[in-house]
Formats: C-alpha cells, structure tokens, sequence
C-alpha cells in the first residue's frame, strides 16, 4: 500500500486526486505545516528536501509532483489519464505540468515563501506584491495558448487538471479576480463536480 | 526535421546534448537575448512564453525541457535515455528533473531574473545576494541524496546527466565554489568528455 504525506491547502491535492481517479488504494499521513512537521527529522528522512508531497511505494520514494502524476498514470493505464502510446501528447501533458511546477506555483510561492529567494523583509514584502501580476501573467498564458476545453488538454481529462484545479484553488488569495480568468475558473467548478476531486477533498480536511 | 530554437548559455543545453545522443537530425535557431529577440512577435508566435527552447516539430511546438527530455528518450528508444519500461524508474528521472526546473533553476534565475518576481531595484538586488544559499542548498540536496553515481540515476546515462550538466555551467556565475560541490563537479568534467556534449557545445557557439 502506498503512503501519501501530504498537507492541506498545498499541491498535494492534485496527486491525491489523481490517486482517486485512478483507485490507487493509499493511506494518506497529514502533516502540520503550522507545526513545521514537514522541517521534522522523522519527515527529511523520508524527504530530505522538507516538502510535500511524497509517496512511499514499496519500490522507494518518490517527490515532485509532474513525477508522481505521470507514475499514477502509467502505473494504471486503464484510468487513461495520459496518452501512454503517442510520445508528442505525452510530452504536451508534461509541458503543461512543468509549466505550472516551475512558472505558475513558483509565481504563487513569493506570496508565502518569499524567504527561499531573499532575507531582507522589505524584499519579501516587494515580491508578496507583486503576486497577482505575475500569477496573473501565468494565467494570462493558460487562457490564451494552453487551455483546449473542456478539459486542459481538450475531450479528453487527464492529469493536466487536477493539478491545474488544485493551483486554482489560490486564485482569491494571490488576488486573481476568478471572473479575469473565465476558462479557469469554469474549469474549477467543473472539477469539484468529479467525484473523485470530491474524496480528495474530503482526505484532505481529514473527513475521511 | 526539427527546428529547435535556443540561445547560448540557457537551459536550452540539455535538450540539444540529448538530441545529439539520440542522433535526432535538427536545425538550430540562435536566439539573442541581447536583442532580446525572445521577446519579437515572430519568436512569441511560436513560442508565447518569450523564454527558450522551443521545439517545432510536425506535431507541433514543445516547450519545457523536463517535457522534451523524456520526449526524445521516448522518440529514440533504442538511445536508452530513460528507462521506458518501469514507471516507478522512469519517475525517478522525471522527479529528478522537475527538481532541477522547479528548484534549482529558480533559485538560479533570482540572480539575473529577479523582475519577473519583484519591482523593487533593492529587492531585486537582496535576491541577488541570496542566490549563492538558495543555489547552494539545492546542490547539497543533490550531493547529499540524488545523485547515485557515475551518472545522476547510478550506472546509466540519463536525459537527468545533460540536465545537470547544463545548470552546473552556471556553478561559479552563481557564486557556488565548484569544490564545495565535489560529486557534481567531477558529473560536469565526465560530461565534457562527451562527443554528444562536444557537438551541441560547439553548435552553442556557433560553430557548427
């Protein structure tokens, strides 16, 4: 059985999800981010890099969310939730999904960890705001040049929207206005209607 | 053929060195970011983003170097970039990767790309001073806990070694001390060793 160390309100939602698509049968841990257990030594010793998620497998760890959702899929192929045979729509999932690892969420982190990138506070300050116009430029792209419809790679769902809802998720709060990213925002609400984002959440909020 | 548009002194590295590997026939495109012809309408028709590389193929336009990483390994299968058949390995190279994009080329990126992040000449300046740490600790991850030897993922060349390599041109501008790195140093004198590297170093520079 997989072991999912994951915490609310952070990107692991998208791989808990994908686990829920998929039917991967896992046991989730939660840790306390206000009680910085992700900083803990029982924690680095699973992930030395002291965030979340992480998925233990009997094979070993892995981290890294693009990674972990690309191994949810291939691992069951009859969720079909990448194209597993055709190389160019593999790599169209995975362009999308490092677009948002390494531009989107990076954008977002400068409103709650400013401290990675500068020490002096008036910085952190000075990069907190300018949090929406460089979310909001993210967002900007997505509608313009990557969201097909109805799903982010078009007819078909894959493992593109978990992770683009679960960054959706902070929309309000990096002070995107929903109604300046329609596409997106539709794309949430058609996500909370799944079923499976339906249990993540619950997980998530320790209702289940 | 592929097209692949690049500019010296970039990611874009990694992506050419595996086209070389896999003997993946493409026309280079230098970009100059002096001109900042990233930045042109021709350029941002194909690719929006305004950052290199970008991938013309018959199929369409890739961009994101984790995505065409494991998108020439899965093209060029008999190139053994990437372990294709076992997803739990295969997510190890792409975990590998994503840290390298989301992680340590973003810490990298504060030293010269501090506005995408911040307005503020003195905030851009204070995360400046921070890269050294921040570009540091992401190499301590990888010396203390990634990187299995000789290559990233043990006794197998991967699309994660031209990956590396490329970030770890940047060591000394990044005000790292390539001694304190001592793994991914000897990594970085093992790749220039490389035919493949040798031929996409020399099309960087123009001379081929």
């Amino acid at each position: 059985m997989i072991t999912f160390y994951f915490a609310p309100g952070t990107c692991s939602l998208a791989t808990m999800i994908t686990m829920e698509e998929a039917g991967v049968p896992y046991r989730p841990v939660r840790l306390s981010f206000a009680k910085e257990e992700q900083r803990q030594p029982d924690y680095l010793a699973i992930n030395p890099k002291g965030r979340v998620p992480a998925l233990v497998t009997e094979r070993g760890i892995l981290t890294e969310t693009p990674a972990m959702l690309a191994f949810i899929a291939q691992s069951v192929p009859a969720a079909q939730l990448m194209p597993l045979d055709d190389p160019f729509a593999f790599a169209q999932v995975q362009a999308f999904n490092s677009f948002l690892c390494s531009s989107l969420h990076v954008a977002h982190a400068h409103r709650m960890r400013g401290s990675r990138w500068a020490d002096d506070p008036a910085a952190i300050a000075s990069m907190q705001r300018k949090v929406p116009q460089s979310v909001g430029e993210g967002y900007a792209l997505i509608e313009r040049h990557m969201f097909a419809g109805p799903w982010v790679m078009g007819e078909r769902y894959t493992v593109c929207d978990p992770y683009l809802f679960t960054l959706a998720q902070w929309l309000e709060a990096d002070g995107i206005d929903p109604a300046s990213v329609p596409l997106v925002s539709a794309h949430r609400a058609r996500m909370h209607e799944r079923p499976a984002v339906q249990r993540a959440l619950a997980v998530e909020r320790g209702g289940a």
